[in-house]
């Protein structure tokens, strides 16, 4: 499906816009367009004005009264001649407006161009909410599992990117994130019974079977075999010399829980009973800004059925764009 | 100065979009809302509608006929409130629009909302030009020198961030890129004269002075006491037991260079004689995905006054969002 391109140009003048002379400012680059000019004027609120083109794009122009004066361009994203002919349109606008703004110094404001409605998505959001696009290239796998919506998609730095139900999990770049996971290579595992809940990526298992431990245990309800530089061949087969892999969907009278928080408890108390008096609990966090969801996780942790105490580190896990917290779990020690 | 906020709501249908019974569907929204609809209508391209409210707000609402349907919604990003009338104003948009496509499956896309015009500038574009929010929360330092513009803004998890003219340079979080460009670990500094070009965050000084080289010389045109997790102590003073940093403009006479890559090459020529037979020159390359600018300072390596060889390191720098390449350049050992 043929894209839009979506292009911003934001003013921030130094003084009050002065509405009237800016639209004739720039009537006359619109015209060069062949662009029709349709202009809305509000009693307190400045000026809106569309321009539309033959072709099927246009542009808006607003302007704020106290001196913001923001552009949008929109059209297809079909040909180079379009790419070009819009930065052209947005370098006489921004040349004109500093014409018309000298008396008053303020910033000019150009964002990369955001494509719309493309076969590949590039934006796909941080934990915190931040607008991220990535140089996704290519949509390698996309289907709907009965659990969720499964993606591996292609990032020219990262590498495959696993994105489940819209969350990047990881990429082939975050050895990072495994090492981190693992207890960043202070854990010695030789000889180690080890349970991993998830890692359908294959990372955690592919690292931990050349640490020879006893046996490996992995549950998942799918697994991406994508990923060959996170999980090399172990996922080629399900069963190894010191591993397996079960996959397994929730039972059919799995309990209900009311929310999130109490069902990550369940699994949390459930993992804390087959854990060994001595032994460790490793999972992710959050990212380090959701101040208030790892208090909450660390509350939880304080509620289980058996005491336990916690360390935690930061990590910065590439394909993340952001800082995320590691924690370690273990029994308390009986008095 | 206030700011506003562009939220935007993007459906991909899967069949082709019959703009009649959209706008016929989704005019009692905006209708609820008080807004003014007006439409444009193209032979071939389909539909704009733009709806205005008396409060300063408005809507554009595009519709490409082969299925692409952009809703783009801009406000004042001044209270609370109109924050929640945005996301329920999206909500129904969206709700509705998936029962006038009940028929054809289609993708939704609503991305977080651009904040334009604001006193503090979130977006900071990576070296390969993707479009990228930063969760800045303050601006620390903002003044231009004679040479550039110099800001300081907080990230809430990468800590400072100092952008020279727009580029992100460093954060407080980024000591692997201080390690990567101090060879990773891997180089003995003990006895050694070091002199650094540029470095005026002071991180890489700070980390140098503590592995007891001979004489340390740092080169700036101006430097950055705001990153005091990166410089500690060491720009306090211009000078220590074992270092010196001089402020340095060009002097007025200075050569004039056609082009970015001959200032480049006139750079390591310069550098390669004063670096003894067996120094090593550490420097930061490029993000990872720019293949050709890599490539083109490849070549100018084998341009010099004299033969050098390199190798090269890739490394994740947590506030630049992207992998960046480190080289090591060295003297070829004479036959």
């Amino acid at each position: 499906m043929a894209a839009a391109r979506h292009s911003t140009l934001d003013f921030m003048l130094g003084a009050k816009a002065d509405g009237e002379t800016i639209l004739k400012g720039l009537q006359s680059i619109f015209q060069e367009q062949g662009m029709t000019e349709s202009v809305y004027t509000w009693q307190d609120h400045g000026y809106l004005a569309t321009y539309t083109n033959k072709n099927g794009s246009f542009a808006n122009l607003r302007i704020y009264p106290h001196g913001l004066v923001l552009l949008d361009l929109q059209s297809y994203d079909s040909d180079i001649q379009s790419k070009e002919e819009t930065d052209s349109l947005l370098n006489k606008i921004e040349e004109k407006m500093k014409e018309l703004s000298q008396d008053s110094a303020g910033r000019v404001k150009r964002l990369p161009p955001i494509v719309r409605g493309g076969a590949i998505d590039r934006y796909w959001p941080t934990a915190d909410g931040r607008l991220v696009e990535y140089d996704i290239d290519e949509v390698v796998y996309d289907e709907d599992s009965p659990y969720q919506n499964i993606k591996i998609l292609h990032s020219k730095q990262f590498g495959n990117i696993l994105i489940l139900s819209g969350d990047v999990n990881l990429a082939e770049s975050d050895l990072a994130y495994t090492r981190a996971i693992m207890g960043s290579g202070k854990e010695d595992y030789t000889g180690k019974d080890v349970l991993i809940l998830g890692g359908g990526d294959g990372g955690i298992l592919c690292e931990i079977v050349k640490l020879k431990p006893k046996m490996v245990t992995m549950v998942e309800i799918s697994f991406a075999k994508y990923m060959r530089r996170t999980c090399g061949d172990v996922l080629d087969n399900l069963k190894g010399d010191c591993y397996q892999v079960i996959i397994a969907g929730l039972p059919s009278n799995a309990r209900v829980v009311d929310s999130t928080w109490e069902f990550l408890r369940l699994i949390l108390d459930l993992s804390m009973k087959v854990l060994k008096q001595d032994g460790k609990y490793f999972t992710q966090g959050n990212c380090v800004n959701l101040t208030e969801a790892l208090s909450l996780y660390e509350e939880q942790l304080g509620r289980l059925y058996c005491p336990v105490e916690f360390s935690k580190e930061i990590v910065c896990v590439p394909s993340y764009l952001e800082l995320w917290v590691f924690y370690t779990v273990w029994k308390k020690a009986k008095p």
